[in-house]
């Protein structure tokens, strides 16, 4: 059951209807609605009597399965994360190395990828790797370079965290807790990344539906935490010419399913260096609040993902032709076309009846 | 075995390798290259001294399966329809009914799309339809009215052909040769549209790879129609949020891989109206030739794909916008970041060595 | 609308039924229901009064739409091809080579694949290749040499037909006509075997959901002709561990939805001689009634699907496995394991309760 | 670098290599090689005077990036639970509820899947749960059950593990533990598993490749843990009509590539009850060392995957016919088929030149 409460309600009709909730063994919790009111979700139904407190604006027994995620019942958020903001209208470029691997090429990144206009700083300390005797992340130390990249460049960092107890760590050092791909439906996780007070970046599951993406995020926002941002990163296919299948037609739908801010990640998308810039652009204009790239001085000896990693320099390019297109978007729309008269043809269908 | 020649090589070089070829019992066939040359490819090898007429470019013993597909040996194609050029730069706009249903609806249709700034007019006449009991076309009737609703206008107009037998037929209405995707591997009717002198619209089958797509197209340039265009439009996914999944991605990629000029599907791509827009022109900035529309005054009165269906002022609104946004790609870049001086970090680097 | 007539029912109940139907002018088509009835479908409803003739034991007016391959309204279909019955119970080996390429070749196969305990010899004559340089099949010289090899082995021949103005050709030739994978959905050439009076073999299309193919088996059979086999062949999948992924639990599911015929194809299925064994093996225990292999005596020289191709050895084996596999799924079932009385753990309950 | 050492080469051998390892800064790690033999695996190269020690069999410097599973270098094996064999020849039946609801109706469910001849129990405590708002499993008082149900029946059991902190806590009770689909690719969770001393069932996630999910079982392995089990449970498709795509040819495949055992799960693989029987029959044909199924007395009122648990008189079923077609398989192989003699056929070739 969801209840949307007006703005102007007195604060003790939503602790009444919390109360109500428990005392009928019933979990419930609150997330502002965006606009100065309040949503309440319930596990199932209360009593009409308990609905009698006033300010409720409205109350649905029957709603989609991730109610606080929903678009319905909320306004856009907009996580803000130092001075930027995710899901402001201004398309986010997180960009940075795939993998930490060292004090100086982090921060020779950080200020190169600052210098091509980046607004947050990404890399990781701890890696998912297919092998075990692959390069598994600096760790810890990893993330003391990721905090001095932020003290020199200004840049907010975010950063992956792969199990519930590595959270506090990661809290300590990041401004936004990336989920990668692997652990979309870590569901121990996502509890853990719930009751942290950090952003989350969410990656789809590379063979997750958008509405089990969607509950994945519902897990977090249940815990408490309502900043998720959800990124798109490609999707298993068939087709061995790209690394994965980038799905930018989720860009539009989830628009219309969540209220969350969505970025695109065109690096794991494609796997490919030279189409990494068109689909950062086609995201954008699809609608993405944000992108999230791979870039580093020396893509050719990154240990990890070398082959869809850009350089400082096409990542100027994109950035300077996102914002363009970011503002070509919000132009107001001047028909470029006439609109034709056509008295002939209605003759001419008139003729033929 | 491929062999380029210069642009001032005389025509006997040319005919003197295709008289060798025949000579071995090698099949082989010429191309112009775009820049004044000539591309022939021969099916195996030829000896060294055939090889030694003059003005002979290049000689490839390895190289693609699709030679003459292949981007490696000829300039961008530019398919040019009446006084519409696709693949010269300027996204082309096709949009019309999902089906034929009648002289009148059509031609209202027609009126619409072109006074919403459509280029060609897109309708079919034979479908193919899963049951065998749905509507599956009005056939020749129908071919008629397109070849009205062209008079009237002055739109070329494009249409599907389903059987080698129908080719001829469809050729004397149309001007451009539509195979669907369900015909993308139907190589007896690839054959026939390659003996047609009409240009071809070759769709992607729903679960093709890319270099499978390509060799498609080379049934049809192998034939001697040079005149191919490829149209994404949404490969078979597992998520049933929507009806296909428009594979973006193949768009950059292909125009490292072909010269062929490349359309989007939107409509099929996604099977939901509100989602058309958003990815028509996400296809244009990934670098498509021009996308193809499901478009007509009443949408939800279409027997066939009313749901992917848009209106005339959805299509103008996407026109407008796919103009802006195709001018704001092809400006000169002026970075709008500036690139931020860093001796500190430099200093800092240095202290920590 | 679906209307079953009893079995002595007159035949003017029907004759008056389509009349009926074509006076409404609602298309109407009939077919035996397997137990000496009548199954007439008809696009669309007839009014009551016309269904007051003698003798209908149902009328349905929301059924599934493919009343005619629909499980519901017929028992099981028996394909007679010579003396080899197809889904009567023993399970069914087609055997050959992928393409025919001489006279010789293909009568030692065909002697091979009989010696070896195949019913059916199978062989390409006419060939859909990916690649337009690559061997297109012998065409009517390889029909010959099927015909003839048929006089010396006495198995019935299966081949496919890829076009629909081959139909006749074909016909003269083969006892039972292949739609290949990619022509599923090539609709008029169903429509055209659905003409013919040969049984059809119809692969699966390697991204058709198992609705679409039966669909696929509907324009057969609205066309007249009921004698449809259905053939998994595997589906497009992600892993390149295998050539495709062949989709075994369509055999009981199709068990439920139809009652056509159902024959397994490993070869293409996985693509690897390997494992053409075990999966014939696993798909004749799941149900099927038939197996479709690529075997000859000379598998690595094959100009096609080389990789694939298994000996007459190895199909010898895979044959007397099939047989003893298809005697232990008929036999009745002994348990081999003794019920366990349960007295104490009952007890162990209640002292728990 | 692999390292093979025969059976009755001293200790030091061994030993002398991990040092020479060690003190080249090389992690590396041995196991039993099946044979009495020891495999020894280094990352990276040894140089050649460490291998002058005596008694080694075999060195490459090239081979599988998982060779702790690769079957290169050691026997099938066979993990031991209690007096069950899991890749001993026997097929093995793990059966029970999905979800552990409660004391009184494991029990129920754990003597009636024992009675219908099953070898292992399994059952859920911590259940990995699409919403948040699901009930999430009993956790330890779950466990405490299933013990319980163990000490009654005299079955080892079978449970999942989904966080690194529960392994503990939950090898206290489990004799198995159970990775699930979503955490194939939790790599700190099979870091720890790595460490127990409990087999480990690893469950394919549901779109990873054959390779990556051997690399997920060398994660395991390298952290000293051999007994992995692997469990084919369905990957995602695009067909709705089963609830996952049961992919049977990674039985033989996986056969060939790796010495682990191979079990299957038909009941998520398909979904549906009435194709888990067909389903876990072919699987055992295919080659595989057991199944996996969900079973309970009252199917219907499971909380969980309801629709795909079957109930204790079709799991007497399957397991009889198990056994009987396992029986069948190990049967010597008597032709039924008499090798035909073809004295015409070959003077009919003769003619013929």
């Amino acid at each position: 059951m969801i209840i949307v409460l007006e703005s102007d309600v007195p604060v003790g009709s939503s602790v009444a209807l919390l109360d109500a909730a428990r005392a009928a063994g019933r979990a419930a919790r609150s997330m502002p609605d965006g606009h100065g009111g309040l949503v309440v979700t319930v596990d199932g139904n209360l009593p009409d009597d308990v609905l009698a407190v006033p300010g409720i604006r409205t109350v649905e027994r029957s709603h989609k399965p991730y109610p606080l995620a929903s678009a319905e019942h909320r306004a856009q958020t907009v996580v803000t994360v130092g001075d930027v903001e995710i899901g402001g209208g201004r398309p986010v470029v997180m960009a940075g190395p795939c993998s930490i691997e060292g004090r100086d090429s982090l921060l020779r990144a950080a200020h190169a990828v600052r210098a091509a206009g980046a607004d947050i700083l990404r890399g990781g300390a701890f890696k998912p790797r297919t092998s075990p005797y692959s390069f598994q992340g600096l760790g810890e130390e990893g993330l003391r370079y990721l905090a001095e990249a932020r003290e020199q460049t200004g840049m907010p960092v975010i950063t992956e965290v792969m199990e519930p107890e590595q959270v506090d760590l990661v809290c300590e050092y990041a401004d936004i807790l990336q989920i990668g791909t692997r652990n979309m439906s870590n569901f121990p996780l996502l509890r853990r990344v719930g009751e942290a007070r950090k952003p989350v970046l969410l990656k789809r599951g590379m063979s997750a539906r958008v509405d089990e993406w969607l509950m994945s995020a519902e897990y977090v926002m249940a815990g408490g935490n309502h900043q998720v941002i959800l990124c798109e990163r490609g999707i298993r296919g068939f087709d061995p010419a790209t690394r994965f299948t980038l799905d930018l037609t989720v860009v539009p739908l989830l628009r219309q399913l969540t209220h969350l801010p969505i970025i695109i990640d065109p690096s794991h998308g494609t796997g490919i260096r030279s189409l990494v810039g068109p689909m950062a652009l086609a995201g954008v204009v699809a609608g993405a609040d944000g992108i999230f790239i791979e870039a580093e001085p020396n893509p050719e000896r990154a240990t990890s993902d070398a082959a869809q990693t850009i350089d400082p320099e096409t990542l100027r390019d994109i950035v300077a032709r996102t914002r363009m297109l970011s503002q070509a978007m919000s132009a107001p729309l001047v028909p470029v076309v006439a609109a034709v008269p056509a008295p002939e043809w209605e003759l001419s269908l008139a003729a033929a009846d």
